[in-house]
């Protein structure tokens, strides 16, 4: 799953049925040390991440694999909210 | 999902057996602030959108995922029209 | 699904037992204005395409949503045959 | 399967469902010569790997086909741990 | 499916249950003129391919779908030898 952080919000009223009440964040992808880098897109929250949490994004039809996204058409989905990550025995990000 | 623009449309006489009858749009990915980059390429569209709006657009199995193309030869449908965007509390698209 | 010209063949007679008797053709991703870029790639034919056309392609599971490639091990399909592209109002693409 | 090496770890206390109970280990692709390339992913450890590790993930619906996540919203998963590595007759890589 | 040639093979005692007793082969991507290109990964072999031999290769949930793999947690698998690839009406690989 990629590293991501949560950046942004989308409003989408025309869309398809099963996505009706989703929550559709605007996400771009970090580096473990929480830089930001790609462009950004749209995901659809599973677990209640806020705005500027660092998240992880399953992608592809795993993002359909959770009691909100099943069935839908979702490509994309944060399944987890990071609390901290560590690279070579360094602590590089922790939640404040 | 990716954020795109509807950018045009194709025409094809010769296709796939299920894919008869759908809408063929040419989009192009766009970040945020409407920006396209990426190269162009063809979405089944699902949610009646027009040329020149900002849509998102699911990609792979998820493209399968709507009314309009279950079980079709799809890897790129338009699943939702965005009304607006907002990065870092600020506004950076909005439907006109 | 991607823009793309067939631009060759490709001819294998050790192959998994369902790609048995598809034609694999040799596609390379095209803007609308039919420029080629990318690396070529294998693609199986659905459609009846032949060299030189413009065709778009099905990639990951989709490409097995063709009834000549079912639970096929193809990453790949053209599915359909190119008449026309219009980009902003402009034929970019017509089929000779 | 990309060839990856097992650089850090994740801690994660809001998660989807299915993936409560799961190794999150950071990775990075690496050639067979053990060099890192690309950003750091997580991947869901199925097969006891350390930090420091070569080994392979499946990425996609691939990621999901391990006892340790089947039908979880898993797109990356740590499959096989590598002893060796040998290329053009030469070996680039063993484990210590 | 991408064009490859097989560069190499790994040896893995540690993987996950569905993969033991697999052919693990490295792979690179290659133009169809037989130049390698991109970074070196792990294909299953399902087809009797040897190093050196142009192959080429289902990338996601395709890769499940031969005998060999099916249902195992493979994101790529060589499905086919090549024996020849015309361009453009020109030869430009041969097998030897």
């Amino acid at each position: 799953m990629i590293i991501a952080r949560v950046v942004g919000s989308a409003v989408s009223t025309v869309k398809e049925g099963k996505l009706v009440g989703r929550k559709l964040l605007v996400v771009q992808k970090a580096t473990p040390e929480n830089e930001l880098y790609g462009e950004p897109f749209i995901a659809v929250d599973t677990v209640g991440a806020g705005e500027g949490e660092l998240v992880f994004v399953a992608e592809g039809s795993s993002a359909r694999h959770t009691e909100a996204t099943v069935d839908a058409a979702v490509d994309a989905a944060i399944v987890g909210i990071l609390d901290s990550l560590e690279l070579n025995h360094k602590t590089t990000f922790r939640k404040e």
